[in-house]
């Protein structure tokens, strides 16, 4: 069944393999009239491209977008914009050892369950390179977002065991260090556990946590289109991606009531009601409620190491496989624009449906046209 | 927005509030030719209804499901079943307290700020009470695929710091104890906890499990629609849920490669591959790989507590609220059977879904009609 | 799979079968804040109600609509509305002959075929009677409309071969002749026609048109989602119609450029163009232009006719078939409402997606909130 | 909002504009296995490029549609299937003509108060060169249905007055004529008529007729997605398109009962009921009848002509307009395979949905794998 499809207002279509022509998305329902360059893309997509640390492949990638319909004069029209990122680096490798042997951790047989054969190459479809088309389309909709005062940003929380401090948090440093966290002594840390695992032959994984300022109270549709319900799905489509926590997480699991709750208090200076602490992460009841909207995603570990690991090939046997070749030892820094993405674009998409819930609203709107 | 639906092709749209006149299910999609009788909804229902236990309101509903459609000489027809339960135990209660003010941790400011107004009396359609349509739909949706030979259980893991034990996990036990706790000596101790926080009008939270067994591989739509994707997206959808994991969900984010990746064995009993562990949680790159399905849920801790709490008013000012009358301390036990059900419900209809993946099945389905 | 829901922001899905327990509707989607009663409802399941003329069943029905969601002091809460009406004639009737045995023009064979097996009884879920869901849903659509100075108005074109005269169309006549034509001669000579039809046994079809006057300019999304493609799917959906025409319709085929191409001139007094004619029925490239909707629907014949007919039954045998008691010979004029409440309802729900088309308009929403 | 998408399992998002990079499509959701080659695409774009004949523009568009992704060696893998065909004759023509003026019957009025603004080159998004994505889409949907023993053939009707006889019918003759008329005396005559409207700078409008053969039983969903109203979406969203029929269309509403209902008898040689006429057109109550489906769509007169025309421009002024340059009397001809196209796409989204309509089908299916 058709699954590349994202959104109800604002949509995304992804499509493309990892060595096939190319990947790209069509966005469709964005409103006309937003100023819209192919660099504005090419910023979001640099961030993920491969070879930017001794942490990522070194595949030379330019990972070139480019603009293909929706946008006129530098504007975009309301029609569907197709964003396009042709594969320049997909020479015929060996895929001899992949092709007929199930990788443990990866989708290589479930694919071939589910569809009967597959793209080999490279991982196809289930490979890292589908969050290019994600990665795009979020560009779009984090510009979308900006035109309307909200902000969306991620960073690296956590990489295997190390985990930033609060207290050392830094903005400024996210874009410092290659790992994309903002305490440069957790990104020290996580660098020598990094080393620690390619000595071993092993991987690690970690968690991405990405922050909304600016939004509007009202936004989420109850009871199945909640907020949180459509961030979780987002988040978890992403690739490796094991959990989803909203605000608190699992830990108000472990929390009371009167700890949890966060009060509310008039601010004098908007004169509406503020929360004086964010354990719901900027939602209740699946709906927005003014205050920044925190969510956290846990990556598993690679899948792709190079130890020997125990599986079985197509034609039944048990086999070894050694994974040749170099491997990311750790996926998480260049996932963070991925939840990123996947934040902005789900976030517009809900703003707009928000926009139909009070008559008087509707009202006005068409009284004003 | 419309938001009260769920499902591609098998759907439910839930409707109805707190103290309306009932709440209720339209189930649509659901094949031809499954035995249904309204005994088989009526069973999940009570599992949910409040009066249980020490900890559950002593709200005396019926909660009494009737079928109205869609059924004819015991079985389904394949057009769509409403399910309908009345609420019978809405009297008219002093609402002045919470009319006007927002409940800390509850969607009454939301609401408000989404709608213009909202319908206050016992939270409305941000009831817990809202699940019941859910729990209604899910078992329906657990008989399709008991039909298919395959179940879905869930069970309380934790609650509040009070965690069962792998060592100790008796499938027997659920059913014996108040909080739906597979280990005994575990319920013997959240129980006291439980105690503990009414002694101090406080409230606990907790985790649900599910699993899902006899699951066939190759369920789940890349890349948008993967199976763990919807799941995520349901049970964040139900009320109080802040957190979804998979398999090892956040653990395997401290993992490493090696431990984290399940390895492949043939089973020569089934000629088919299995894995020897299950930190994946029976899901790879989005689609069932024909383990058992792992998922959790973290809830937070009930947000109507006796303590006084400061807030706000519709007025603008600065309030404190004592919210009267009984409180669950803790609303997990009842939520149990909410989880199993949503994730019955997505997982029925993800399998009705991936009949259409393959040519030669579609061509075979066809021939033999 | 589901097939008993219509609309994307607004939504509605039916249920309930001729012969059940009763037929309902779920509106979700429906903004908060607009006044609505029962009795908004009722007015519009009164006029497509039996036994209204002599050209209609005798059955007697009260229909009538209870509203159990989504209503909260007068007004909608933004949650879902569910309507109910019971069946209160549904005695059960002799079936044997329809049990086994497949109606011509009827959807008895079809229904066996796609479900295995059908609720036989008053032609269950395929009956006329299903339309009650759409109606009492298009009444909530209707209200929201006029709540934005927009109007939509069927009324009868044609029965069998007695079409209105352009010329001598008058609105109130609609609601004096128990036909809905706007042209007392011809439901004069309509009368006579179904006359000789009941005296032979037979059945007629007829043409329903319907205009929406006041309709702002933008509404529609390209390329699937046009307005008229909406409304096309809409109104096709609806039992019994063959054949929608929008402006012009087929006689556009058989036109010239010249002639078809509607002018634009400036209407001085609104500062905006107006078309001089409107061959186009409102809609360009599947966008609202400002200017009346009009459509038409074809309505076949009703298929349970009293003449013996040759047909087959369940044991594959070849049988002939007199279908008993009495039947309406015409529903066209009962269908009036039902191609009303079907277009105000799509019009609705493509008049709040056209609110997010414009960036600078979206702009404006959110900084007057 | 997104209006680009069609379809529920089998979707196909379009994209581009005339005058743009190119335009293309998204399939998704076709099941993996079929064999597919961007031969089986070209022959159905070739059907519609322009040049073709004397009545269609000089246009000279090579329209060669690339495979971008979703097949690997040479069948579809289930994934995305990304066509693209890029525009090379988009040379930057002297638009100052209807840059600000509303051509009459075009979408150019209706545009600019949706979006604010409009690619205006050759159309934009409005333009018939739309139809490329879905004529592409419609060549998978026609292999697929091939693969299933499903044909989709569609031809000319009738062309202004000009209307092809039954009894000359020769389904040869379609390619023959350059007005895919099955009907040479009728092709003849029209030829001239076409003739006569070029001479008059006028155009002409027609009727396009759509034929299914080998459908089985039991496509369709009650109540809102039935086969025909999908068609008669699918088909109204065809630029132009101004009404759609099923069976005998409008000409039911003239009929009797007793003419208008199809007898069943049992068809020996199958073993299953057969009807001995098809005014029905195939379909009943929605769902499909095993008979041929038969569907008309008409078209309005190509609103581009060489006559001087009164209209209005973006700064509010009363102009005329005189549309330069070789425009089309005609589009009939070249939408055939449009309508072919959509009609494919719909009924094997549809054919797939029918797959889950029975529990025993889908234990059967399951149990087989």
């Amino acid at each position: 069944m058709a699954g590349s499809s994202w959104g109800t207002l604002l949509t995304m279509t992804t499509w493309g393999e990892s060595h096939g022509e190319g990947l790209g998305v069509v966005i469709d329902g964005c409103p006309a009239g937003l100023t819209l360059q192919e660099e504005d893309i090419q910023k979001y997509l640099d961030r993920r491209k491969p070879g930017q640390s001794r942490y990522s492949t070194k595949r030379r990638e330019g990972d070139e977008a480019k603009i293909l319909s929706g946008v006129f004069e530098g504007r975009t029209t309301g029609t569907p914009i197709s964003l396009v990122v042709r594969n320049t680096d997909h020479r015929s490798g060996d895929y001899s050892q992949i092709k007929d042997v199930y990788r443990p951790g990866h989708a290589d047989y479930t694919f071939d369950e589910k569809y009967g054969f597959r793209d080999y190459r490279g991982g196809g479809r289930s490979s890292g390179r589908e969050t290019i088309g994600r990665v795009a389309a979020g560009a779009v909709a984090a510009r979308l977002l900006e035109s309307l005062g909200i902000q969306v940003m991620a960073y690296t929380r956590s990489i295997g065991p190390v985990e930033i401090e609060e207290s050392r948090f830094d903005r400024e440093e996210i874009g410092r260090n290659s790992l994309c966290m903002p305490d440069a002594a957790a990104a020290f840390h996580a660098e020598e556990y990094l080393q620690q695992m390619m000595g071993q032959k092993d991987s690690a994984g970690g968690v991405v946590e990405c922050v909304v300022t600016g939004m509007p109270a009202g936004v989420g549709e109850p009871v199945f289109e909640k907020l949180d319900a459509r961030l979780a799905h987002g988040i978890m489509s992403i690739g490796a991606v094991k959990g989803v926590e909203i605000g608190d997480g699992f830990a108000a699991a472990k929390s009371r009531g009167t700890q949890n709750n966060d009060p509310f208090r008039m601010k004098k200076s908007e004169k509406k009601p503020v929360k004086t602490t964010n354990h719901a992460g900027g939602i209740l009841g699946g709906i927005s409620d003014g205050d920044t909207i925190v969510l956290r995603a846990a990556f598993k570990p690679t899948p792709s190491i190079g130890a020997s690991q125990q599986t079985v090939n197509r034609q039944g046997e048990n086999v070894k496989i050694v994974i040749g070749g170099r491997h990311d030892p750790i996926i998480v820094p260049r996932a963070v624009v991925v939840v990123e993405a996947v934040t902005a674009f789900t976030i517009a998409d809900m703003l707009l449906q928000s926009m139909t819930s009070r008559l008087d609203r509707i009202q006005k709107f068409f009284s004003q046209e």
